[in-house]
């Protein structure tokens, strides 16, 4: 009888369970549960009002999904719960909540419900802006060396910030809370009963280090003196590498998911980063690149380095053993959106409308009947900042090359180019820095949908684009980890290296670099690269600029 | 009784004369005719195919513009032909024929009629580049001074580079031909009988200089030995300052138009030019913009001055006894058509058809909503080049500032603040090279119909911004110089002055900067002009390259 593992992958707006066969990889059946109250940025459930760039989620969104999509999947798949030998999970992080010894979110007492800040912050809450101005000043006026590690600034996304936000606004609901925990790391505690942090959103989202641990308590203290003790007192200092076993399921859970008590269940992890596995990596030198709405890039090494406008670089991260880089890019999807809502002519739309295809598809064939360079056209692919690798938030869009003659599909295509130039940054960058990129991969929305961007990608970088095999990389990557926590004994792996040889996935098929086109973005590469540091690099901060202006006429 | 001018203009499309009363400028009717040949830019009226960049006319169109809108217009405004004292016209410039010595142009001629150089080329005929790029390097090489009153560059659509075009591809039509000359001159000798050359089109568009004169004869014959004479045996030397007295109406044209022999007839001009007194300029100081799809600044000055970028400064070109200087931006309203056509979305389009407005009314309304600075952008206007101050069709467009939340109605506003900032920079460029502007005027269907546009322009040159009084600008304009042709004894006048004193007109408003305004547009045009010089001026020839590699990917 054949074993298997259920990966459950925990989105922004809906869970995700996968069952997988353990033997081969085949992903047998799918559960999606959409969370019910969605991302919450208005009002509480009980009708508090939030401020502007709050993004709040319900716990028990959380629980429904194990509730819902783990019995679905085993029934579909028609396999037994005993057949079941391990459970993985990935998450969107930072999502954090606040919660008591036991775990007790603090939202679920009636005493905090009505206080925002008792809720689980998502990941784009941006509310938390200032605390992570105040932190990055106070970093770097006290030398803090921990800034290199994340291209030399923490984003407001992240753990610290939220936490800040919360003993800066809400000192009640920072004494109240006995823990402050990712989300990734709270529905493990759901399911096993234990408090196990992981070191991938400990060391990208918490700042800590395997060898140096957290910042100091005096580096706290002087965010906030009540934040003294933060590590010691609300945090913990025992993180466990990706792929350890948590734990088994407890009665409780074994009554929620249907799953029989003590089935083994891995620590928690990022969506991104468990997909690295998903695609057959396991090694250092290949790039996984998770291509939506933004892209997220990750990279194993073998060394530490210091590699400028990365996110991170965290030992034991993404696979244990390797040093796991994180870089980024805030706008890939967006930006092609953006353009189609913004700045695609009704005559276009009557045309997808008449053809029955939507206006990516039709900007898509349009600009696919050009050649590269025929536009004229380069971009700064800037319009949500620059991530990777100038770390800068206010940088904006640019564009130029502009005619009278020039069409709808070839700025589309531009927009396209401009972020394949910044993959190229990207890549030459942690190349120049000593962290070589052998091999690239490919997952999410437009590595899967997208032959068009690819093989621009392709074309643009000069390397052979691999796609992942499964549209679904971080439910598959999460069941791997779950094989591995289950153990070979149980029918699993005891290594990630044998789970990836036997259930990784990559397409049959690559996007190969076309020599002539290579020739071609090569110049306008070089053209992308003088324009990136002019406007990126302070020779001219026009940009930055503009946006004071922009903030003086709005105040 | 009162007395009566009419003033023909000459367009790309149409003729529209208009009968203006002498006394006080009231312009009591209007006839339009359209040319029934249109542009030709495909073939001939025999069916000879024309090659790519070619655009003629034909010069019985021109006739018929009289034939019909003169009588048309006495009988409007129930005006007698003893009470029309004289004519003045306008033409587009240079649009230029071979004729015979008589005058009869060649493509009447059966033998020639169906070779195209036979015909009018149209101002905008662009066949002729390769010309005017070989006018220009011989030029430099030979160090020819006159190219410092032109910005350095003379254009292809100019005189010397269509007759070289003549000279090189039809040798026999160059040869056949006794003159080569300007529409508005023809027109004229078709009126009077006699071949009267005017100063305007003389000096802006043939390289001819009151003292100078022409270029040599040595210049001439390195552009082509057939050349060597040209000025002596096909064109004049002597040259009539605008206003002058062509002649009478002979008894054709008396037949043609239904005027009486011998009614007074104003030597040619043309239609920007003849537009500056129409608004009231006779004196030093104030510029007029006619402001259409592109954008061409008159100034009068005291004294010759060299101006980087000017389109040309001739004596005597625009008002008798004053230097006329000439600027232009290529792309104005063009550009906002352009982005209208190709970046405004369906949902827009949705809503103007829902209002019954157009898209340029909604896109209006909905910047008119924004503060100055509010969208954080700033534009290049060089979306078909930049005439002046570069003088280099080579420059592309560009924008910068945009973000994930820019809309349509921020770009829209862009553009038009981009060509306003173009407008000051020709502006500060005539200050800073000694000829002061001390007063704005506009005219063309933009500062007629778009208040919006010409607030901005207000706030951005920080200069009050008076309109013309008259929507038809140069037919007032060339009635004018018909009323200064037909001399004071007639009932017309003895000077320009007087005549703009009585028959001039600007609106009884006019847009004056809003002081909050100018401070938020100092600081953009501030960027402006750095974002100028940067792409405009040497530092990244980027738009070069772009161009290059484009033209190189269309082999």
């Amino acid at each position: 009888m054949s074993k298997f593992s259920i990966g459950v992958d925990f989105g922004t707006l809906s869970g995700r369970a996968v069952i997988v066969n353990v033997e081969n990889g085949e992903e047998v059946a799918v559960s999606v549960f959409e969370y019910p109250h969605g991302v919450m940025d208005e009002k509480l459930p009980g009708g508090t009002s939030l401020g502007v760039d709050w993004a709040l989620q319900h716990p028990q969104d959380y629980l429904d999904v194990f509730r819902e999509t783990i019995p679905a999947v085993m029934k579909k798949a028609g396999v037994k719960a005993e057949d079941v030998i391990g459970v993985g999970t990935d998450f969107t992080a930072c999502t954090m909540l606040p919660v008591m010894a036991d775990g007790t979110p603090l939202c679920f007492i009636e005493k905090y419900k009505a206080n925002p800040h008792a809720w689980i912050k998502l990941w784009k809450h941006h509310a938390a802006q200032d605390a992570a101005n105040r932190l990055n000043s106070v970093a770097e006026e006290r030398g803090e060396t921990f800034l290199k590690r994340y291209g030399g600034k923490i984003s407001s996304e992240w753990l610290i910030p939220k936490i800040m936000q919360i003993a800066d606004e809400a000192p009640e609901i920072y004494d109240a809370a006995d823990r402050f925990i990712e989300a990734a790391d709270w529905v493990i505690w759901q399911l096993t009963g234990k408090e196990m942090r992981n070191t991938c959103t400990g060391g990208y989202k918490a700042m800590w280090h395997k060898h140096e641990g957290y910042p100091s308590n005096d580096f706290f203290k002087a965010l906030n003196p009540k934040m003294e003790k933060l590590a010691d007192e609300k945090l913990s200092r025992t993180l466990y590498p990706v792929g350890t076993r948590a734990g088994g399921i407890t009665p409780e859970a074994a009554k929620l998911t249907g799953l029989i008590a003590g089935t083994a269940v891995a620590v928690g992890n990022v969506d991104a980063h468990v997909s690295v596995p998903a695609v057959g990596i396991t090694s250092a030198g290949k790039m996984l690149a998770i291509m939506g709405t933004s892209t997220c890039h990750m990279l194993l090494g073998e060394n530490e380095k210091t590699v400028p406008g990365m996110c991170g670089v965290v030992e034991d991260g993404i696979i244990e053993g390797f040093y796991g880089y994180e870089a980024g890019q805030s706008c890939v999807g967006d930006h092609f959106q953006w353009f189609v809502e913004n700045c695609t002519p009704a005559d276009y739309k009557a045309e997808a409308d008449r053809r029955g295809i939507d206006l990516h598809a039709l900007l898509t064939e349009k600009a696919s009947a050009l050649n590269p360079g025929e536009s004229g056209l380069v971009a700064l692919d800037w319009w949500n900042g620059n991530r990777s690798v100038l770390v800068d938030v206010d940088l904006t869009g640019m564009i130029v090359g502009m005619t009278l003659a020039t069409k709808p599909e070839e700025v589309y295509r531009a927009l396209i180019e401009a972020t394949a130039y910044g993959t190229k940054m990207i890549i030459d960058t942690f190349e120049e820095n000593g962290v070589p990129v052998d091999e690239y991969y490919a997952a999410g929305g437009i590595a899967e949908k997208n032959p068009f961007v690819m093989q621009i990608y392709a074309d643009v970088t000069g390397k052979e684009m691999k796609i992942s095999g499964s549209p679904q990389a971080p439910a598959l990557g999460s069941a791997m980890f779950g094989a591995l926590a289950a153990g070979k004994a149980a029918g699993g792996y005891d290594t990630i290296e044998n789970a990836a040889a036997a259930m990784a996935k990559v397409k049959p098929f690559s996007y190969k670099p076309v020599a002539a086109n290579v020739v071609v973005y090569k110049k306008l590469f070089a053209e992308y690269k003088i324009l990136h540091d002019y406007f990126g690099r302070g020779a001219n901060d026009v940009m930055k600029r503009l946006k004071d202006i922009k903030k003086a006429t709005r105040g």
